[in-house]
């Protein structure tokens, strides 16, 4: 593949910059990445590791003479990290942004956005439980989705060249409005983090009264949990606070269900509860069909020995 | 490995059982493995696939001379079962289970257990979201605990000649009482499959308003939720119904501490949310510490092309 941005800057570090530094390596899409972090830590690892091609030590610095500017900080960071860029940008320039929630940081980050630049909101939906500089890997968006969150009237010749660099990445790009786009991540990533945090930290509490074992027992189901809740906490903190009504509404629907499933449990209702499993076992074939996972069973993976 | 029992009896074709037996065959733990399944339909497909070295007509004929006799059945079929091998066991064999729930099988299988017939209940902690007699394999069991829950004054010399069949099939065996059993299971496991049943129910709900993007979306999270919610829905209504106490404890100590969660977000308690999700990645890391999975970044696993 062929240059699609002359100079794109990073601004943080973390699993998700890291990983489009190598993507974007692996298939020549830039002439040259630069790259910021706030911790002098993350720059010093990024220096030591060859994380982009210069490092610099401000982001409006890295920012500079960029074509196109990736922001890639905690949600709730976003409008401090576009105030500082704000002034620097070069006019034609595109900045987009990595965070999961786009109403939000539509709202913090247009007003620094100036005339001739264009703002193209997006999201890869992709991550691993890992975080930091050293996170990343070339392959992390291959096959998966991208979704561009385009303000109404954003230039699409721009939009165009944004969506061919994440498809050059790996990524399938889909568009879809912002409000759209916060309600369904609400439900297929919010709300299951936060029951996984959750149910987690249930266990934590009892695994006090039962001396570790909730641990050595750990059998499917929390052992899945567990990876879901060693997820980055500032990064799921600024996505609750800043999605707040969609996956309040989620959590309020999940409630009810459970309730539901409860008082079935307590009054002996099998029929319902049978239902209601063989109904969701039809998701999962689903989720197959759409490529998103394999059907290969999982029944956890085990330390090889050295 | 030497043959530990002579003749096993399989009752009931499924997962676990088709797993017992090829495990059973990698390392030659027993002559004869007999079997039976109530589904005419799963005895052809056991006889076809070659498992079990003789496929029975009724669970009689199967546990007739058994050494061993291993109810492989979901929990809330226990006790018709047993009522119906009974009067056929010899004198000085075992009849053991695997049922995910220990406190209602004892309850229900001891009854017809003759004098002189040893019953060690006991309950593998493996599995995966697949069912059915095809879906065995011989590793399942591999550096998996296998939880013995013997009654006290059990005969010492029968659990532990259990206690090899399980470690020669590849488990890791401990020793619990059913109480303790069934709290600790309700919190590793149990309430962990509702509360992923409850999210993938509630996002089915809303699928119908979106239009199938919460199975093209799926992103991490939601894709796991859907893995454990595929599991049998016949073996999870019976858990359900059969650890009810220990379950709707759990699930209320999950609903509080929802609760609080869904308060902090609410009123934008952003700290307590983050010491929240820093306390929970640390359980993360005692799982992998303890060999029950790895910390190799899971990023969704995709379909190969052909």
């Amino acid at each position: 593949m062929s240059v699609i941005y002359n100079r794109v800057a990073l601004i943080g570090l973390g699993l998700i910059a890291s990983s489009i530094f190598w993507a974007i390596k692996r298939n020549g899409l830039a002439a040259e990445v630069t790259g910021y972090a706030r911790s002098a830590e993350t720059r010093d690892t990024a220096r030591r590791i060859g994380l982009c091609d210069r490092v610099c030590d401000s982001a409006a610095e890295a920012a500079a003479d960029a074509d196109l500017v990736v922001l890639c900080v905690p949600v709730g960071a976003m409008a401090a990290v576009a105030a500082e860029i704000g002034p620097v940008l070069k006019p034609g320039a595109t900045v987009t942004d990595v965070g999961s929630v786009k109403r939000d940081v539509i709202e913090s980050v247009s007003p620094h956005v100036p005339e001739g630049v264009h703002f193209i909101p997006s999201h890869p939906l992709a991550g691993t439980e890992h975080s930091g500089p050293e996170a990343g890997f070339a392959e992390l968006f291959d096959n998966r989705w991208w979704l561009l969150v385009p303000a109404e009237g954003s230039d699409r010749q721009a939009v165009a060249r944004l969506r061919a660099l994440w498809e050059g990445v790996g990524s399938n790009v889909d568009e879809m409005d912002a409000d759209h786009h916060d309600l369904v991540l609400a439900v297929t990533s919010h709300a299951p983090h936060l029951i996984a945090y959750t149910m987690v930290g249930v266990a934590d509490d009892l695994r006090r009264v039962t001396d570790s074992e909730v641990i050595k027992y750990s059998a499917a189901g929390f052992r899945d949990f567990t990876r879901i809740a060693a997820s980055d906490p500032t990064m799921w903190r600024d996505v609750f606070l800043t999605n707040k009504d969609a996956t309040l509404e989620i959590l309020g629907r999940f409630t009810e269900e459970l309730f539901a499933l409860q008082r079935a449990i307590r009054t002996g209702d099998g029929d319902h509860l049978h239902d209601y499993f063989t109904r969701t076992r039809a998701i999962r074939r689903g989720i197959i069909e759409a490529g998103q996972d394999t059907d290969a069973p999982d029944f956890g993976r085990v330390k090889q020995p050295k």
